[in-house]
């Protein structure tokens, strides 16, 4: 296979880009100044050693040179160390702290667990998680852990598999297990909302 | 102008259908045979004399020719007469009870209110609501009134309008007055829901 | 079924039309002016009545009251007479016209053929169009009949059809017969052009 | 800037890609096995090391690492070379080539021309396929020149600009200068085509 193809295959794995698009990069950088393949080059070599994973978080950071283990969000001591909102990803928690409503930390579980998976505790940062809420529990009373996930099929069995393995750890330390509120969100219409939906305004109506 | 293009124009203002596709209906009508189109003319002229609008939640309902008043819903005495919910119109209201979640009855409002209007009065059916809801208050309890708007700036700008307008009945009668559950809608993914959701997401986990 | 259900029923097989926006369109005339429903009514009864069909063109128009039989085109003595083209149905003549390309004659056909068809002929006029080009043949010198089928699948089968059955008579009264030119079209990238329409694009290239 | 803000901004200049995809590519990245990111990062920088461009066609081509100047196509003796066809990039060739129905040469302009640009020259590759086709036309009679230009605005713009430029060669040395046939594409249908579009097909019918 040549360059050209071998690199198209690569940039084809990328997420939402299929064989024709990945096509079209390979022909933008070889048109694109040697500069910037140089650079991309640079950046995706140095990805890693520039970026560290939170210690906290387990989100992805760019630490500046010196030793830092922690995020700016789980070194910020104006968070409320009380709140754990767990989230499925980097880009949920980017977007939670777009919207600016929450004063809590952070963790990423980093994945979602499929139904009739197995091995749970293979997809997921479950046991990281335990370990983090147990610690958190003994030494500063927890208060809340919020269930930050999408309300897709892998999402809420992700919640599921959350709620009954934190259960334990809930009753021990005595915090509250919540998920977010569901119904309708901003701009849906009545009459175009599915029942499911529908059920749940119902339900949280207030 | 033409019997074509007459009955073109008349077709070009139903909801959603534009100039071309109009035409289309013409055309369709024209190689129907001649029986749908008695029927169709039929029905449209009688669509008045045969439905009715009930006199308590003002839905259009189709009367068994002897002298009904009420649609089937509020003659139902199974249906809880101590909770109301408000919608919009008659599709909402259809497509709530397709999600089988509510056992109270309903009122239709008959629009919205947009943003600045001068007279609301006019646009929706207020006063009617106001009666209903004192006579109600009186006799056999009213425990709720949920308003059901749409979650669009013309909903939020009535569902406000109600609220101020419906305030001092709810003190006067002892009734709880509520709106919709708001959050993450069902299917919906954290990385692209918009800010506004996820704060009522956040705010109303439970 | 009630009025509003046999109503909704008859807009649902309108084409394009699914069950949600056929209940729409009911509510819609519910909420109309009693003068919007009376025309509608009046003006789909009479349709059939002021609609004529040309006698020569096959397409439907509106009579002025007088025994007209030609619709406005057909009668146009400036039309070239020794050119025909043959379409599928109105509106393809409609944006034909307005393309303002087409000097000559119609015909339409009032169909397509489907594929493995047993009983063409029950589909389209094809005997009608082949009366009129001989009457045309035999009197007027015919010079040229297009073919102007869409590129479907049986639009592609009725020209098929018709260039068998209509060759004997090109050959009998000497006219041409041809079918549009196909190629790329106004506004397509080679990028994304499919592989048939380049090589008709290369086949026709001039 | 951190490195993970950098390499975002890289790939939004990606075709297509807006700041959002290209977030979710550096952590596409960050999550990839340290092989997929040394693989990439190693090809990018190797693009223009291991890739040419054809001395005749300036269409990019992998080299075997010997001193090849001429891609594949350009190399085929069975190619016809009395045949050349202008086209804008590469992607456009390789589309082409898969309808496989263009037996002669190719010559890539490496962009378009915009609506009054001033410099037209500084766009695409003018001189060199000006110098190209002097050389084909003096040595082995060269027929056709096809210009396979996209139907944009753009696209036809360079038509025009080489069809003025290239005029006084074709005389010269006796080749056709052709462009691509415009007309219906397949799957087009006629109550939806555009009049341009119909009246190439119109214009170009058979």
């Amino acid at each position: 296979m040549s360059t050209l193809d071998k690199l198209a295959e690569l940039f084809a794995r990328f997420p939402g880009i299929g064989p024709r698009q990945s096509k079209r990069f390979v022909y933008y950088l070889l048109a694109a100044p040697i500069g910037v393949r140089e650079e991309l080059s640079r950046l995706v070599l140095a990805l890693k050693k520039m970026v560290n994973v939170c210690s906290e978080c387990q989100r992805f950071f760019t630490s500046n040179g010196n030793q830092q283990t922690l995020c700016s969000t789980c070194a910020d001591p104006n968070r409320d160390n009380t709140l754990l909102m767990i989230v499925e990803k980097d880009v949920d928690l980017e977007n939670i702290e777009r919207a600016g409503a929450w004063s809590g930390k952070y963790f990423v579980l980093g994945g979602t667990i499929p139904i009739l998976e197995k091995n749970p505790h293979e997809r997921v940062r479950s046991k990281q998680i335990q370990k983090l809420i147990e610690n958190r529990g003994k030494n500063n009373g927890l208060k809340e852990v919020v269930l930050a996930l999408s309300l897709t099929s892998e999402g809420e069995n992700t919640a599921e598999f959350l709620q009954s393995s934190l259960a334990p750890l809930s009753t021990a330390y005595g915090f509250k297990l919540s998920t977010l509120g569901r119904g309708l969100s901003t701009g849906s219409e009545l009459e175009y909302s599915d029942p499911d939906t529908i059920r749940n305004a119902l339900k949280n109506r207030q």
